[in-house]
């Protein structure tokens, strides 16, 4: 199934974007050395959290907001990447469903592009931790984008 | 990439998923012909309407309510194939993304179950339409299991 | 609290917009004749379902997607009562939540616009029905408003 | 109009319920300290994020998982307050709509119980900020409270 558009490419790679992100956030370098984007590929990316305590909750378990965090930040680079540096992009939606517990250790996303249009950006993310893999959550989220350039926020 | 737990299998078939349909929503008929269980599997299913006249609206695109049921009937079917006939479960949370125009004509809904648990199932549905398959809406969905034996309502 | 910008006001009555709505959507009175704006107000709305035998689902509930229907529809008369009958609206997103089972009769739709801005309107609504008014379902919504004119679809 | 069931009623106060907190999650608390309940009524509540630099994001705005951390205390306040410190309770889905920008400061967040059933509980938020006290977020959620008793998880 082709989940997006017909020549969907990406304009920026994952090491741009990891650049890009550290650039932008310089205040949040403390909080985002844990987040970076592992892939990008034509129609969606792969990001990665690499959980450590701090990321805990009571349980061991990777906390609610760590993992939106990582959806959030998986859609900001599926946007990223696909339109460029000067996407002045917003999350405007999130839905997010959590299955499993997730252990310290790393949480990989894979991100979907499900549309691109002029204004709005869709996407979803499977989340999956352990060495099993299972997925521990899912996300789908919408990205404003608007017309005008200017400085990027998440 | 393992979406579901290892050992999920359905224990019905699509056919007998469609005979049951029929015989628990009998005054639905009329409006339940249009849809249907196409294919199950371990782990997930295959639902599709029949997108006719009475389906659209204006600019002759498949309604989003129209859509909606297609997504809810492929969570149910999810459970029921899953879990049986005795399954009472309800759907409690429908989070529903409309990404293009979807014409008259088969819209093929791929499910996935994201978590079958003793109390919730949560699925995910790609909804695809036209002769390009493009994706026209995406939805996620949790269906509650009580532990109790009884009639199966959607 | 105030949930909407000062200044939201409505551009047409209930009356008007279920005249148009009858207009816009010939080939559904059959199926719309069942809901109706009840009344509009600044930054929001009062829709109705008058649910009878077509709606239910066996153990005599409203079913999930006439619900559905009541909370699009509530979104869409939000959208067409604060800005008019061009309004090119679509719903993008719609979360909905089943609480409660609703029985035969009057389900009842509170409408709030939560934003109103040049290019989203995103509501919420609740669904109340039966004697003593109870929770029956609750949704979030997004319309997108396009910036041409032309005829709307719900 | 009454959104909980009749007879809903809090068994801890604003007070127990931050002690409370702050025992359960010992390493959160440099995160947790400007997250607190205000106030615990029937079939409700209000938590407050005293947003500093910490929260921000570029632009000055309170970041997404700042708002989604809110919105997922807020329902965990819900049930503990509600339902009692045995409660073992973990979210199961949040979906929260971004409207407006958020500057530093207070972020009030309203919490409605929409369902308190045995196994599932059900609440929406308002949160609001600035002199204005304009809606920047609004978010929906669902918290599975399992059977059994335990240490508490959010």
């Amino acid at each position: 199934m082709t989940a997006h558009k017909p020549g969907l490419a990406p304009v920026m790679t994952a090491e741009e974007v990891n650049a890009f992100l550290k650039q932008v956030y310089p205040q949040l370098n403390e909080d985002f050395a844990a987040y970076e984007a592992v892939a990008v590929r034509p129609g969606g990316c792969t990001v990665r959290l690499n959980a450590s305590e701090r990321h805990l909750r009571p349980g061991n378990t990777v906390s609610g907001p760590s993992l939106f965090t990582l959806a959030d930040i998986g859609g900001y680079v599926c946007v990223l990447s696909h339109i460029g540096r000067e996407a002045l992009s917003v999350t405007t939606n999130l839905n997010i469903n959590f299955m499993r517990k997730a252990e310290a250790g790393p949480v990989t996303g894979e991100c979907r592009i499900l549309k691109l249009g002029r204004s709005l950006m869709v996407f979803d993310i499977d989340m999956t931790a352990g060495v099993d893999r299972h997925l521990v959550a899912h996300a789908t989220g919408t990205y404003s984008i608007p017309p005008k350039r200017g400085a990027a926020l998440g």
